[in-house]
């Protein structure tokens, strides 16, 4: 927990209210995630946060809840309404919170008209608004937008705002505004890591890891994604080396009792996990797709560079295509259906010979919401996996909607493909 | 606009603030969905928002949030923290600002009984909790859940509180709450309807709809969306007919200037009116995607019934595969490139001939972020289509990031079919 020094002279938990800016929030346009998000952060950094504000572009709206806030809590992060159009009042209104005229920032102005410059562009009056700051406030950084932030102090509390866009957002509450608020509680610094498994249930991974959840520093949280879990681990410490010791050390921790299960760390999905081991292993795939409908090749091929190791596949939806596509003989279509073992199987191997990759998969299934019979019910899926040595399949009953089962099942999918590549072959998968 | 008779004597615009309660908000594991969801609803109706507040469960922070809420707006809505557990409080919370006892509603009590009888189980004092409320409240059903709302009033002012879970949540608001606040209103009732567009610009389909966008009732509001726009019609009337007359003529209006764009009504996506489209005509599809990666087909497959009219596809993503999968000359790949208007033409050729189907389609572009030169750039794309008579192919320059690249593609690929479809063939498809 960051602790400040507050006047009654007791060490106490520090707060911060978040007020949320934008007429497209109060009018349900659009999801407040940036709140969510940074609510989550300063949860991490031991930030309290008792209460949020949402209100519209509207300057004396944005003082009012600006002051309220400060008079209940250690400060005030505005997010949103730092842009350059006239509904843009943010930096209106901290203006007069702190009674302060506005001035135009000199570095900030330069950059500005340096931006525009390299965009064969000249900056507008309206642009150089942005670069406008209250007399005591600093300018944040924005490497990634024209709005920089402001930061300023007033009577011992802190008034942040940043843009809204959440591409400009994150890396600026990352980069400086959290940071800047552990400094205040004594020169502290917050590392996390997220470590994302699959294979294994959120209840059953929380039940291996209680003690370490328990802990309060480094703290391990769990957070259930479909067909996914992820547990991101946060330290706190008087130095990054210090907090990355201690992050380093859960995760050695975390990887001795589920390394099997983890493919990724921060934002790598399993997709890019995927094809980063085929690309190392210097194995191409081709894949075979029935119930999925083509959302595996979409998955795979929405990772950059994936051309390097996915040569293609085929949607083979209709009977007739699994035949002519993949060459699934008509005699196992006629005897077991085409959501069947041996389906999955001829669809596995066929398409790796046919379109010729190391790798083969095939997925056969029943999505839903039609289509089931009482021995075939939706969500039964049979997934097969085929290398230069074997073809295996594994059948699986998967809950939920139409997008649910089909995402469910190539996740399924590509989890056994990473645990093949990693494990030397389909060999490896009898045991999963 | 709802109006309601306010002390001063004049008619203004009903307001109402939003309360959403919830530790798991402010801590920002749960993004609040409902506050958004609930905004747009009010915003439909007429009525005014103009700040939203989130508070913890905590019985003190909630009672300050509705009693600030209620000397600002003419009600306060609040939403979540009525559950039967401890850390529910929204009910305690009420009876405090309406200084009022708590007391056990016996028809609420009874149907509690009554649902867990049915499972087996008996209620117990916990769940019970859950029929209490304070004296001139009344309950609001919730079919879904064991939590009931709560509606009361105070000095004329509203006070509604509803459970957070979404299934439950929605419903009420739709059946009980909206209706009552346009109740509130003199009787008036409240319909809505989207109109979806395709193929045109939020701008240019804004610039002709102007004077209908001026309009107060029915109010028509646009909404840009990745590759569509949307048009919201709100009518308030004394009664239903009233409304939907209203709705039908500006619908009318709207249809007689863009119809030429519109491919559907309310929730209907724009691959649910391509397959829609393509079962009343009889006619079948089959697809060959390089850039695009399998998401055409996987939009196609997401639409429950879709196997009656897509065959299946190929993902062509590697050269060898655009020769052996569609046929493309190895000529035209060598002379023009994978992204070129002849590979196009020959994979939406090619597919449709070998797979067999009605319509072929064939995308080949560059996606990025790798794969561009100085001819041919991040985001270009060509779009081949196919029918019995002829293949005609569509360049296009798409702005964005790989998924955004890919979807765009995809989506004007639709677009195209739809038009082609509803046209009679491809020939009609050459002015668009």
């Amino acid at each position: 927990m960051i602790a400040v020094q507050k006047r009654r002279g007791t060490l106490e938990l520090m707060t911060i209210e978040i007020v949320s800016v934008g007429t497209e929030l109060l009018l349900g346009q659009i999801v407040d995630t940036n709140a969510a998000w940074l609510s989550a952060r300063l949860a991490e950094i031991g930030v309290g946060v008792y209460r949020r504000t949402t209100v519209g572009d509207n300057r004396e709206r944005i003082v009012r809840a600006l002051r309220e806030a400060l008079e209940r809590a250690d400060g005030a992060i505005a997010i949103g309404g730092l842009g350059p159009t006239e509904d843009d009042l943010t930096r209106e209104a901290i203006a007069a919170v702190l009674n302060e005229p506005l001035v135009l920032d000199d570095g900030e102005a330069a950059r500005l008209r340096a931006f525009f410059a390299a965009r064969g562009r000249e900056a507008t009056e309206r642009q150089l608004r942005q670069a406008m700051r209250p007399v005591s406030a600093q300018p944040i950084p924005n490497p990634h937008g024209t709005a920089p932030g402001l930061y300023a102090e007033r009577d011992g509390k802190l008034i942040v705002a940043m843009p809204g866009p959440p591409n400009e957002f994150q890396p600026m509450a990352i980069d400086h505004v959290l940071p800047r608020l552990a400094a205040r509680a004594g020169g502290r610094v917050i590392r996390s890591r997220v470590l994302r498994l699959c294979g294994i249930g959120e209840s059953d991974a929380e039940a291996q890891l209680r003690d370490l959840i328990a802990c309060e520093n480094p703290t391990l949280a769990p957070l259930a994604k479909l067909g996914e879990v992820h547990f991101r681990i946060t330290a706190h410490a008087d130095s990054t080396e210090h907090a990355e010791q201690m992050i380093a050390a859960t995760e050695r921790a975390v990887r001795a009792r589920l390394g099997a299960y983890i493919f990724g760390v921060d934002d790598t999905t399993l997709e890019q996990a995927v094809v980063e081991s085929l690309r190392t292993a210097g194995q191409s795939l081709v894949v075979a797709e029935s119930c999925t409908g083509g959302l595996l090749a979409n998955r795979i091929t929405s990772v950059p560079g994936s051309s390097e190791v996915f040569l293609g596949g085929v949607v083979s939806y209709s009977n007739a295509l699994k035949q002519s596509l993949v060459g699934v003989p008509p005699e196992l279509l006629a005897q077991y259906g085409a959501v069947s073992e041996p389906v999955a199987h001829a669809m596995a191997a066929g398409v790796r010979q046919r379109l010729g990759g190391w790798w083969g998969i095939g997925i056969t299934g029943i999505a839903g919401p039609g289509g089931a019979t009482p021995e075939k019910p939706v969500g039964l899926v049979y997934i097969g996996i085929s290398d230069p040595d074997t073809t295996l399949v594994k059948q699986q009953l998967f809950v939920g909607d139409r997008q649910t089962i089909k995402y469910r099942a190539t996740q399924y999918a590509l989890w056994l493909l990473y645990k093949g590549v990693q494990g030397d072959g389909c060999g490896s998968l009898s045991l999963l």
